[in-house]
């Protein structure tokens, strides 16, 4: 990118809001992503709707590619720049904008960090229930872009079922404006469902409006210990079974209990082989009811120790401490690579032996953890990208968890997205027509393919040298 | 279309399942939107996803248009005929092939009766939430296909909450595959929920992959009467604001009452100006609870007259009673127009007095119901197409009430479809960009534009000439 062009862009956003030096473009290099980094020509942070717009058509015009992110929290690399990228930083538009308690809505710019916002709308006795891990830094714009999911999807849903409407800066710079406060809109294709979890590649979020439902009144928090990985499976299966939806059914495998407490020391079972984190929340005497029906059956299922949280203080330090396993494994070993292989509920028994078998025949460690409710586990490799060796039996772990969860009628991307990480599994899970579909839908919206191209799967091959699965490594 | 060519589809599909007699085609020459009318060249009932394939393959060597459709419930005309069509059915494709009571998913094919479905998962306890009025005869294909709402969407959500994965023959004859079991999937473009509300424009829905939930414990139905209509829609506010979520809101206003009335002989109050049907559900004690809440938020909006249903069969005539609103209605004149605009929730007691100044302005009957608690209306105008000068006052009072709705933030179809009898209104509700995105969406799918061409908007002006507004009339 010449210096010409470089002085267009600053002009259109202002020398404050433009950065280009090597320390700054270093900052934008890379994701929440292990591994993937590529330096930007430059950090843009615009203002307003106007400037974006510009930008977008001077992207056209130049012919050079606009890479948008928020805080960066991603797992897929999503927001890793491009060849001749800029990055557009949205995190400045950050404002709750309104509180519409008469429809149950909150109207917000993409930079506000998702914990924030629940923080905010429960003053008012509401409820944002989507709560990625990294809910306290990640921001709301990357949560539609990737449709983050979190640790209450499997009776609230994911990020999607909470969104009402969008304004979007287009790949031609204009602004696409879908959904709004209707609780229920069919008119035309449901463009505003289809913006969510398009990673960042369809346009520039700059505005989003969500649903919020009534805050539950109470909640209650279980442990439970197991010595057999198998009991803790079987748990999860008699709970789905006996018709109860926990808002939160976490499950924690031995490496990943060790870790978090190294890092928290809050008296975890090191020895136990997985644990089970479950929430029931509602209205009434109900909730106390679902609890020990959940108990029961944890204790047909051979629990070794169960118990309820004592109090609200007590419930938020255990799911905090679930919160904290990423961080906590990410202590253990110098790169962290997290995934996100999700199967039919039915499944999990069978994939959480999977990825033991996985770890074995690869000689790598895994930690394993995640939303046992949903079939969404998060396999861990705890590994050194510095030892090209380990790294390559690391992907070959990976590779073998993936093609397993395909042949389970799982998918390969659960909440995380596909991104970079994952692109060259796509085809494989969803089918060529489907890519096909997609790459024609992509072809038709940005002609040019401006807009973090190379995310998901290739248009034109030219972003594939960079990241290419080979230099993952 | 020439012999020639007929005798083509009529060798993909064999002589037993092609009708091309006028008697046939004029069975298949309407759905349930009133006035529009079309005879299709021929009729098809394919009997595998080879021939359609084949059928769609040969459509775009010979440009022949393909409208697929179910059991033809629709209200917006989407499985109208256009011209040089056949009109492919698929209401003999009606097999539950699965459910599956550990994922809680129930497999069907599109042909399948909705009303039929729901009593079949009820046998393991499950439960499929969409109730569309038309739920004893429509189908599930045609339900995803528009997106279908219904009387419990208010807690329960619609059509598209409850699809998990489609199969689809695209416009180029390859079966796309979208979704699966999974409870979270985030791996590429959401392709299967871009599907579900496309009215039968990307491609012929072969099967159907569906999400059940545990079905509630108990349920109890409530019946308030009210003199003034202000009242009912002050109550509705009430109930929203209380963050109880009842799972069903409806309205019902005088002259619906009447015409029920007529047609039922059960009771209802003949000089009500509004009546509301509440129902909620759930587990334990909480349900009983939040209708004496709610009961206690009517009385305070003066209802009239409000009781609890005595048991499930008392619900049950009080539910069917409702659900033959619009049946009720179409007999007393010859032509019933029933619309569904759709407004923020807050926005309902004003929605309900402009449609009530729409039948005065433009001296037309117009009797009102709908889903109250979502804020979707069924504005439903009694007529007679054979009167051309009543007729032309009915369309505009049709205009006022979606310039209405428009203006306060609402959409022109809440779950009926866009179809034919609501394009024109489209880029108003939605923006220009928005409809291009679609057109560009389509084009990029449908190159040939053979797949239920002119419904949702137009490519080519070819349609228009059969179905522009004017020849609604």
């Amino acid at each position: 990118m010449n210096s010409f062009l470089k002085d267009k862009i600053k002009k259109i956003v202002g020398i404050d809001n433009y950065f280009d030096s090597l320390e700054d473009k270093l900052c934008y290099s890379y994701d929440g992503t292990p591994i993937f980094q590529h330096l930007p020509e430059a950090v843009v942070f615009p203002e307003n709707e106007e400037q974006i717009s510009l930008i977008v058509k001077l992207a056209n015009q130049e012919k050079f590619n606009i890479v948008p992110r928020g805080a960066g929290t991603g797992l897929s690399g999503g927001a890793i720049p491009v060849e001749n990228s800029i990055v557009l930083v949205m995190t400045k538009w950050n404002n709750i904008l309104e509180v519409d308690t008469q429809n149950l809505t909150a109207t917000v710019q993409p930079g506000v960090v998702t914990g924030i916002l629940q923080k905010e709308v429960e003053k008012y006795g509401l409820f944002y229930p989507p709560d990625p891990g990294s809910l306290t830094v990640c921001t709301i714009g990357g949560n539609i872009a990737n449709n983050a999911g979190g640790l209450r999807g499997l009776k609230y849903g994911v990020t999607k079922n909470y969104v009402l409407g969008t304004e979007i800066i287009l790949p031609d710079g204009e602004l696409l404006r879908t959904g709004g406060k209707n609780m229920k809109d069919v008119a035309g294709y449901n463009l505003r469902d289809f913006i969510v979890g398009s990673e960042g590649t369809l346009g520039i979020i700059t505005k989003i409006l969500l649903r919020l439902i009534p805050k539950p009144q109470q909640s209650i928090t279980m442990l439970a210990y197991f010595d057999k990985l198998a009991d803790s499976a079987k748990s999860v299966s008699g709970v789905i079974a006996s018709h109860i939806v926990p808002s939160m059914m976490e499950f924690l495998d031995n490496t990943t209990i060790n870790c978090i407490e190294d890092y928290t020391n809050i008296g975890l079972p090191r020895n136990s082989e997985a644990i089970l984190l479950i929430e029931v929340d509602g209205w009434g005497s109900i909730v106390e009811e679902d609890a020990e029906t959940i108990i029961n059956i944890l204790k047909k299922n051979n629990t070794s120790f169960v118990r309820k949280a004592a109090n609200d203080e007590e419930a938020l330090t255990l799911k905090t401490a679930r919160r904290s396993a990423f961080s906590a494994l990410a202590r253990r070993r110098p790169t962290t690579i997290l995934e996100d292989a999700t199967v039919p509920r039915s499944e999990l028994p069978v994939m959480i032996e999977k990825v033991t078998e996985a770890a074995r025949n690869f000689n790598v460690t895994f930690g394993n953890f995640g939303h046992a409710g949903d079939g969404n586990l998060h396999p861990t490799c705890l590994t050194d990208e510095r030892d090209n060796d380990e790294i390559t039996r690391a992907h070959k772990a990976f590779d073998f968890i993936f093609n397993e969860t395909i042949k389970l009628g799982g998918t390969i991307t659960g909440e995380h997205g596909t991104g970079l990480a994952k692109k060259h599994f796509l085809e494989k899970a969803v089918g060529i027509p489907a890519v096909e579909m997609m790459k024609r839908i992509k072809s038709a919206i940005d002609p040019n393919n401006i807009i973090n191209p190379g995310k998901i799967f290739s248009i034109s091959p030219r972003c594939e040298e960079y990241f290419s699965v080979g230099n993952r490594r």
